[in-house]
């Protein structure tokens, strides 16, 4: 259980103090150029130490690619990749052995496997997400050629939100941001909350708001595999996760129909919306409008300061994480929002061209020619 | 992309005003005994016309079984099973044929298929969910012999909100209740918006929250299938959920992590937590506490009332629907919630038991008879 | 683990003695013309006491859909069916319901199930193989479309067979002979030995060879899931089928590499090959010639005469089963070889439409109007 | 389509001439000791260069693992490994790069995807059979625990067949022949055949007979992935395999029923058979006997001689190969006969082992301490 996607698939690998974290990605059509540039630079802004908010572990986290790509185009084969772990402090984890760390996976990883790599968080560390940056980096370049945009962006950290919606952000200003939020002026007071809790040894959550644009109607499943039960999946797959919504959300749900409906109109090519409270998505299908979200992001387990616990003994015991940690994941995680969101786009476009292509091969008969001999 | 689940699985079928509505049940272990009694009753608790805020549709909703049981237990087969549509008035929906009603999959279905069955909603209608129901019946009855329960409840209609957590409230008055709200004079509040949003041919939304007990630690999967990103996928494949949140959810996000952190205690049989913002799951796996969610449906989209729209030319129509619809679909969608959540839970039950069942299956070497000739 | 395929997918259900054995047909897309007559001239190829040589059980076998269509087309929903059972003789095994028959999946069942439909094989009977005719004609209807044609005839009948291969034969004379056969010398010969043996209440097995004429180059898949694979797969998944070879087969083995390698020649609307020992398919892909094959089927196990066994208290008794049995399955087999041959196929041509749909969608850059106003 | 097995699975990936071959093994349950020094063995049985008939291409063939094993056990996460490509002599296939090679994937390949790695076959090459090796490797190891042994040799090579059956050979002997022949007659006579096929820049091919011993009662799935179905379709998915048989196979369909039939036998610790020409599968699922099946083998297509052919503008062109090539593959194709069956053995027992937890998990009632407060 441990491959994301059905046509377009990552099957990864890896923990945080192993050789290294990568993937395989299947699906991927033949001929799609390789913008190597674009994807280590996805890895950069995921990337521990990339500013004064976040961990100071060093990873160069340079991708590898070790199949699938000749002459700088995809081939149809499994594109395998790997980030080779570098910055080893695992001695920092020898006292964490037999400890459970609180709100971590320790307890409930022991339990599961009745064994466990306790350095770093073993495969339960963020470090896994890499896979995931790398994969949603090849879905975008694949997008690329069909017009849809993923991004994302920081809405809120703690308490403090921006006031604006996405329609009324510029986007292109996020990551001037030191904590990816593009209003500046919420940006700024965000900075100062996160470092507030730095010095505190404490730690804070928030939110993070998706756009995608350019998805045409049509794509999504109309029963289970609903588009936005797709990205919810995705999202809530993510390490720290707590809450998804699309479209009004749990605010809609104070709304009366007739507030929320959203009225077509006739577009100049096609249908449109005069509102968009559905997200882009009715019935589990686009419908041609911007598809919007929010993921919520719990406050970091790891606190650098004393916290009682018990031992896998389960006797009581007390921890003072020192390691290396970020006060709030929310800027780093914007990359790896939008990575999952890619990668489920990816899937449903392939996943939709089925139907659109198996029409027009009805409609011409398959000409063979009788010319050859065959035994 | 029509089966949910990975072991235990639901393989469903059926359009609103086609022959019936159903599914195959597969992975279900065999010898299970089928209380025909409970999943009547639970589709009765599904089924439009039980009380007076629900549409008048009147489906008698038997469910006949075709296979994979036999004198009176499950086989280990498939299990299939059928619920005919009786009350057809397709001729309700004559007038539907080009047109696209506000905020439902009307349009969106046809940019995908190019083709649809414009009654009832089709495969869209939330008849759809009784296949859901039957299948989630039968993983109850899995999960009884496990003493897991799944219990869920309306919370929240348009702003009517109870004040009581799960743990304040007695869940088994929820059936008691017309709107399924265990907290009597929230409930009497509940049932008054609704009513009052009828009379205005205008419809409302809500939060149904859901409980889970009895979970032993280690069910769920530590990377894309953590056992709450498959609950949310699942209730986000409902029709009209626009939201999910598990544990401390969006409000968490408010939280310092020196307030959120679930601090382990030891318990008398086994490691135990102080709170549960995490919500009875840890890394993706349960640590056995409560689980417990909620998930925000949107007002109904039908309304009994003209509404401007566009028919399948792009050009602008008036609509002015009939048919026989509910206000409010919170009371009806309680027991769809409660089967989803079923159907997630089994099926982690049955991947779980790998691990364990492996490491028995190690200890013994398997002795053989040398005692019979073979060719 | 009960579907069969990946996009144009299989789940059957039902027992031999149950209500009715049937199934859901995922992935099928929308627009095929569901032509009835068809279908069930595919299933009374298949049915019971259609000649003097197979079982008298008279089961009409009418197949019913339960949704999925519309207006006589496919909906691209899934598409449901069932055939009820109708003629149980179940008392005729109540003699057999602690009894292991020999080469019969009796015992196999008990032991991995704990628990069995004793009447007439339950599950494992071949009645099970309904749902794959019926399926397989709906994937042969969409076939139809594409120029791919499906055939298949019995080649071999015990020690009978015939000397001509498929290309000497007309297949179009398959069904005219009573089994199978469209060689008719060897036909004759292979009723005498089928009346023969039924006779002395034996059985006979054999050989039934099926031609796919039409398939494009590009189908299949260079790996795991070569065409040849997944068509192994799937005859070794029909009951009695012991063997399977493509092409040259076991044969081929015997030729030096310089006899067996197939030449490319220029054709007049592409490569051809000179040979075609290769039996259509090179690394798991079509190259546009015919693909055949051969599956062996052994002697039916149902003897009707006197036989030692074991009860499932493991002690000696004697069995002498009365029932009504085929003393060979080969002419009823041709329609499930050819069923299944469309099932593999279907689904390659829905994965190869992927490649060649991406590519078309990439050259495109999707337009957008900008005129409508969305919040 | 590139991940084989549902809950054993390997996820491959690699080119001939790329950095390297490895894969993902998923669903390898924790506390398995990897032996390192028994999986890089099966590797070099693999390996070319072993002996004087096998290709001079030198690779080390050295596997590196990048997770999943911590201390020397799995963890129960995604065991990746990869090896490293070293001997790259891509110069070699320079000419080839618009040409067709008789009977190889170049020309389908270059159908289906439009684009391909010309160098050494890329992803067709038999090198990918390198991760299957290793997946193999590992699921022995699984194996090992449960009593279940599996062996391949080679029985037949052009003309030359051992008279023997698996039942007379001594198979700890196969390793110490130069074509893994157990038979030493036979064997020095097929090391003749092939060394004069080598003088004649000719190849030849042949049959792998592989035995599964030790596989208790139950394994298998009773309809679609019946034991032996999932053999075959791994076997019929390594490169140059053109048909698979199992138990009597081909012949059996010669015997009547009254020949073919095993009858029953009281065993002192259960059933048994007194004959086993259903090669230890009934209705799909073990009958505790031993599993066997043979794999047929096409000569080589690569013939270091002067051939016609075709380039891909469809021009008559002659090719004369170089490179280093295997007279016959049968040799080094033992260990990926055994590890395909691994494999599927390993997938099926942690199948079956899901009804038999089942039943014990129902057997007990979860008992739950309330000592513990929870919010």
């Amino acid at each position: 259980m441990n491959t994301f996607g059905r046509i377009f698939r990552l099957t990864s690998f890896g923990e945080s103090h192993g050789r290294g974290i990568g993937g395989i990605i299947d699906g991927c059509p033949p001929g799609i150029e390789i913008d190597l540039d674009f994807i280590q630079g996805e890895l950069d802004r995921r990337r521990p130490g990339q500013s004064r908010l976040t961990t100071q572990r060093r990873e160069g986290d340079r991708v590898e690619f070790l199949s699938g790509i000749f002459e700088g185009k995809t081939l149809g084969t499994p594109i395998a990749f790997v980030v080779h772990n570098q910055d080893h402090r695992s001695g920092d984890y020898d006292t964490l052995r037999h400890v459970y760390r609180p709100s971590h996976a320790d307890f409930t990883w022991q339990q599961k496997f009745g064994v466990r790599d306790h350095r770093g968080g073993g495969r339960s560390s963020a470090r896994e997400t890499i896979a995931r940056v790398v994969a949603g980096a090849v879905a975008r370049l694949l997008l690329r050629k069909t017009g849809v945009s993923v991004q994302a962006y920081v809405s809120q950290v703690h308490t403090v939100e921006t006031p604006r919606s996405y329609k009324e952000l510029d986007l292109s200003l996020t990551d001037a941001s030191l904590v990816r939020c593009p209003d500046p002026e919420t940006s700024a007071r965000m900075v100062a909350v996160i470092e507030e809790a730095a010095r505190q040894h404490d730690t804070v959550g928030g939110v993070i708001t998706g756009v995608v644009t350019g998805v045409p109607p049509g794509w999504g499943e109309p029963v289970f595999n609903k588009l936005h039960a797709d990205l919810g999946f995705a999202m809530l797959g993510i390490n720290a996760v707590k809450g998804f919504e699309y479209g009004s959300g749990f605010t809609g749900t104070r709304l009366h129909g007739s507030e929320h409906n959203d009225i077509f109109i006739p577009g100049e090519s096609g249908t449109r919306t005069l509102t968009n409270h559905s997200g882009g998505i009715q019935g589990g299908i686009s419908n041609g409008e911007d598809i919007y979200f929010r993921v919520a992001f719990k406050p970091v387990a790891t606190l650098l300061r004393e916290q009682p616990t018990v031992d896998d003994d389960n006797q009581p015991i007390t921890i003072h994480p020192e390691g290396r940690h970020d006060p709030c994941v929310l800027p780093r995680a914007v990359p790896i929002v939008e990575a999952m969101a890619a990668l489920v786009l990816a899937d449903h476009f392939l996943m939709q061209n089925l139907y659109i292509r198996t029409e027009n091969a009805q409609k011409k008969e398959r000409k063979k020619d009788a010319d050859a001999p065959s035994n």
